[in-house]
Parts: structure tokens; C-alpha cells; sequence
């Protein structure tokens, strides 16, 4: 079993270090080797995502990544910028199926900025397409408009689409994911204004002929925003398309209250994957010894389960984060009166032990 | 004084009705005419924007706005649904310009799904642009895909599109209103994978130079999305394109707990206004009396103050709603043990009495 460890940028290097430590410990035959990506490998190749970085990631089972990006590339060209590394990577490798859990930790009710009865409990699948959309729709580019409010003057723009196959095939994954859950899938659009979404409407209600004892339901984009606020727990899986899922699964981590202990998988139809943390680079703690390294081992455990085919080995590690925070060990972010702050390195090691 | 006043379906008819009836208590020279909008138009035109109504809104002064929809409507083909009338009056007056406050109101910070700490005295202005962006972009529609994943099957599509006087328009708009207030603008974009909104983020920037007395801050819309629960409180004008606007108007309007007192106003470049409510059509309580009419008649407040320049009677009406709402007047949406439960039209016979 081949696992591309690629630690990006940032916070990226010190929480996959304290992942791969949790995998040393579970006596698997894991085959890792890191690469550079993002930031880190623009300065060694001058390229996000080096030919060698991708064909390594090609050639293994699963990948597991940091974080990317920093301020101090902002002033790059877009394709120089590391961001260009994650899209690269989901584009090469068709890691069209993004699972992002929105899960609240009982003990980190108290971390949310909603009232502890609105997310105590709270667990939200969000499904997200990865591959299609308005992030890789061509054409896109800038030119002189020729209609629109202001023929004749510069314009930029892009283009939004889903075809029929990849509308079904993500469907597919969300109708499954919910009967192993309970039974409900929400799917969210913007069909009262969009052409695609009308259509991804349209195709999702077909798909879930196939799927009876699944009850589906529709949701415009801008109440499903609200809806997240006003009752995230009526949710159970939360389906959508890239660019909505993008702003929604971001939203429903930050309202858990748990954004640094939330994992994600990007699967493709291979069963390869890319596990990562939810949370970012955050660049201005990097290098401390302070980030949470529990979203990225999570993602380990969840790198097992669904592209290793190691599912006792990933209830090992879901069930030893459960002991450590129950044992009250917290990193910064997740702090509170009467518990015992850990470093990076720190909860790590817990993690080992509790194993 | 000419105003459009178009109460649309569900409970705009009762919350409009409250609004003419504040108006009227004011001694101003107001010629109101009221036309059919929405599904109620299209029973009985057949259309949801008549000829008849889209003429008067085009001869008024200002609209005065309820709300559109019901589920009734939603197998209708997409150009006779009552959303389409509020899309074609912005499209055809031009009204790019959308003010909404999200507002905190003091007597309502219990009604957040936030703590109180995070929300009280939270006093967001969103400025959304409304008639560029994927909204309204060409070419749409359906078709057999040429390239993407699934070559020669079926496909949708949608242009997103920004010309730079679009942008530059609305920017101004923007940082005049940060003038006015604590001189920060927050642009929110998604710059790292569109075209469309790295244009944006360059000529928000250039126009920026204008106004050297106004901090720019660019923000990703999924950051923005997390950022609105988190810290609240840290936005002041929160500046976007149509789509995300439309979201994450939304996400900060359910935040604040008083989306029942949310006003919001649409202008173009003439000082024409349409205003109307934050929330919706509700059709679930349509024809109760119980709706909230208070968004509706601080709408006319805005009415009065942007598009009529009566600015003294805009204050007579908001100090009126201050003082019901002190007094412990409180529709159902808004009620709370202690307060006096009141029906649509007590409610706002208390801000005529106030007055
Ligand atoms: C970094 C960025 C391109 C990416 C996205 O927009 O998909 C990120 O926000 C995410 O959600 O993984
Ligand atoms: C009804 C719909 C077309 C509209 C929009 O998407 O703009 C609404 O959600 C709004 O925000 O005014």
C-alpha cells in the first residue's frame, strides 16, 4: 500500500508529521514517500505541483496531504500560485467525490459561536463535487465584450457547466452515503436562476428514482445558507456542487465549533484518494508548535478506511482521538478553562499512546 | 411623488399593506398605484412581470416591494415563475446596486442563533451587485458537450461575466457608503480560481486609489462564509458580486436573529429605487396575520430616504419602529416570554400610533 505523503505549506509540514507517526504505529506494511507541493515545491521547482510530485501521487493508492499557500505568494501568476496544487491534483487525478464531514465534538460544544443546542449533536455529511463546475469549465478568460451592459469595453469571465455522467455519478455517491446514514439527502441548488443547476436538479431527481428508501429534498444555495444558521441538525447529508460546496462545507465546519478536527476525502472512481485536514495553511501560526494535528490524523483514519481497505486500523485511531480528548488534552485552538493545552508534537504523541 | 407598490404573493400582500398605511400617516404628497406581481400576476396575466406593471415600475419614482413565490408555481417553466419578475425588474430598471444591512436589534440578540457576544450591536452593510455575474451572463442553456469529462453527452451551462465599468460602478457605490461609516470595505471574491472575480479584485483594488481614506480587505467567499460566524463583528461593508452576494446576504441576514426587521433597497445609476424585504413570500403563513411587517415598512423608511430624498420622514418612521419594538411589541417570529404578541396589522397600527 502506497501513500504519497505531501505535506505542503504552512501549519501543512508540522500536523501530516504527526499523522504519519500515528500510521507508523498501527504495524501496517505502508509504503510512504513524501514530496514537495504548493508553496514549498514553487520554491524548490518553481512549479506548485512538480511532474514529480503529481506522477508520485498517480502511482499511489492514496495521498495524504498538509495544507498549501501563504501571503507570500499572492503576488504570483495564478498558475504559480500554490492553490494551483490542490485543483491540479483533483483535475489529474478525477478526485471528483469530496467528503467533508461536519461533525460537533461533545466536548467542544462550547468552542461554537452557535448556542449549545443548536450543534450539540450536530453530524452533517457533506458530499461536494470536485471536478466539474465553474472551476474548471472552459471557456474563461478575459476579452472585449461584445453585449451585456457595456459592449466594447474589457470583460472577464467564466464558464459554469455540469454534463449529464457527472451529475449521475455524484449523485450516485450521495443516494449511497445516505442509506448507510439516515435515509435523507439534501440537495442543494440555484435552479430558479441557473441553467446548470436547474439541470443538476433535473438529474438528481432521476438518480433518486434508483434509490427509494432514500428520501431526497431540494434547497436553493442562499437558504441553505440560512438554513445552516437556523437549524443546522435537519441536515443529515448535505449534496452540491463544487463552487456551492465550496462556500457551504466551509460554513457548516466553522459552525461546528470543530474546524480543527474536521478531515476530508476527494475520492475518484478508482477508489484512490487525497485526504486532508478542512482547515487551511494558517501561516500565521506556523512554525509554533500549536496547530491541531487531530483533522489530519482523522484524515488518516479516513485514507484506511476508504482507499486502503484498513477499517479496524481506522476505528484504532478514531477511537484513540476520542480517548485523548476525553482525557482532556487540547491543543490552542480548542482550549478551554480547565483542560490541559498540548503542542502539536504533544497531541501526536497522545494519539500514539492512546493506541 | 410617484411609488410603484407591488405586494407580489404569500404574506406580501398583508406586510406591504401595513407599509402604505405607515406612509400614509405622514402628511407627504405620495401617489401610490398598485399593480399585480409574482403568481398573482401570472393568474391573472399569464405572466409574472406583466407589460402593465414592468410600465408603471418604469414611470415610478421607487417601488415598494413585497415578495414573490410559492410552491404552487414550481413546475412552471422557469420564465412564467414569480421569482422571474423580481429578476426582470432589476434587469430592466438596472438595478445593480443592492443594499442590506444586517442588523442586530438590541431587543432581539436573544433570537440569534449565535451567542449573544458574538451578535450584539452587529451592524453589517452588504453591498451586492445585481444585475451582472452568472445572473444574467450569456450564452445558457443546454447542450452536447464538446470537451470536459463526458464529450457527446448531455450538458447545461451558465456564463459568469464582470465588465470593468460594472465592476468599477459598483465599487464606487461601495467605498462611498464606507465613507459614511467606518471607512472599511471588505471585497469578497474568489480570485483564486475565477477569472471573472480575479477582474474583480484588480479594479475593486484600482478604484480603491480613489479613496485612500477607506481600508480595502479582499476576503475568499469561503472564508467570508466562515468568517460571518466566527467574528461577525469584524465586518463593516461587506462588498460582492451577485451570486455570492445573494448567499451570503442571506448567511448574515438569519445571523443576526432579526431577519423579520431586515430592510433592503435596489437602486439604479437614475436614484430609482425598488425596496423591499429581506425575508420571503412565506407562503406556509400566508393569509394569518401573523407575518412580520416590520421589514416591509423600514424598507419604505429606505424608500423614502434614497430614492424620494425625505430623509426626515425615513426617521420619523425608524424611530417610530424603535419605539414599538421598546415597547414590547413583537410578532410571532420575534416574540419572546414578556413581550406582547401582536398580529401583522397591530403591529402596524403601533408604529402608526408611534408616529
Ligand atoms: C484552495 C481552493 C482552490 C479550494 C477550493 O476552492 O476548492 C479550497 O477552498 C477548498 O475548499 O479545498
Ligand atoms: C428569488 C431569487 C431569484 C433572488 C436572487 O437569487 O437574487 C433572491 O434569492 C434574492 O436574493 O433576492
Amino acid at each position: 500500500m502506497k501513500i504519497a505523503v505531501l505535506p505542503g505549506d504552512g501549519i501543512g509540514t508540522e500536523i501530516v508529521a504527526e499523522a504519519v507517526k500515528v500510521l507508523n504505529t498501527l504495524g501496517l506494511d505502508l509504503q510512504m514517500e513524501q514530496a514537495l507541493v504548493g508553496g514549498a515545491a514553487y520554491e524548490v521547482h518553481g512549479h506548485p505541483l512538480p511532474e514529480s510530485t503529481l506522477k508520485l501521487a498517480q502511482e499511489s493508492d492514496a495521498i495524504l496531504f498538509g495544507a498549501v499557500g501563504d501571503w507570500k505568494y499572492d503576488k504570483l501568476d495564478r498558475p504559480l500560485r500554490p492553490e494551483q496544487a490542490i485543483l491540479g491534483l483533483r483535475k489529474h487525478l478525477g478526485l471528483f467525490a469530496n467528503f467533508r464531514p461536519a461533525i460537533c465534538y461533545e466536548e467542544l460544544v462550547g468552542a461554537s459561536s452557535l448556542k449549545p443546542e443548536l450543534i450539540a449533536g450536530l453530524d452533517i455529511l457533506i458530499i461536494r463535487e470536485l471536478t466539474g463546475d465553474i472551476y474548471f469549465g472552459q471557456p474563461r478568460g478575459r476579452r472585449i465584450a461584445t453585449d451585456g451592459h457595456f459592449p466594447g469595453t474589457e470583460e472577464a469571465f467564466d464558464t459554469m457547466r455540469y454534463s449529464r455522467p457527472e451529475i449521475e455519478r455524484i449523485a450516485h455517491v450521495a443516494f449511497q452515503a445516505a442509506r448507510k446514514r439516515s435515509k435523507k439527502v439534501t440537495s442543494v441548488d440555484k435552479a430558479n436562476v441557473l441553467e446548470t443547476f436547474q439541470f443538476w436538479k433535473d438529474v438528481v431527481t432521476e438518480v433518486a428514482k434508483e434509490y427509494p428508501d432514500v428520501a431526497l429534498e431540494h434547497m436553493y444555495v442562499d437558504n441553505a445558507a440560512m438554513q445552516l444558521v437556523k437549524k443546522p441538525k435537519a441536515f443529515d447529508v448535505l449534496f452540491t456542487g463544487n463552487m456551492f460546496g465550496d462556500i457551504l462545507s466551509d460554513e457548516a465546519s466553522m459552525l461546528t465549533g470543530s474546524i480543527g478536527m474536521l478531515p476530508s476525502a476527494s475520492l475518484n472512481a478508482k477508489g484512490q484518494g487525497l485526504y486532508e485536514p478542512s482547515h487551511g495553511s494558517a501561516p500565521d501560526i506556523a512554525g509554533q508548535g500549536i496547530a491541531n494535528p487531530l483533522a489530519t490524523i482523522l484524515s488518516a483514519a479516513m485514507m484506511l478506511r476508504f482507499s486502503l481497505n484498513q477499517a479496524e486500523a481506522a476505528d484504532r485511531i478514531e477511537a484513540a482521538v476520542k480517548d485523548v480528548l476525553a482525557a482532556g488534552y487540547r491543543t490552542a485552538d480548542i482550549w478551554s478553562e480547565g483542560t490541559k493545552r498540548v503542542s502539536t508534537r504533544e497531541m501526536g504523541d497522545a494519539v500514539v499512546a492512546a493506541i
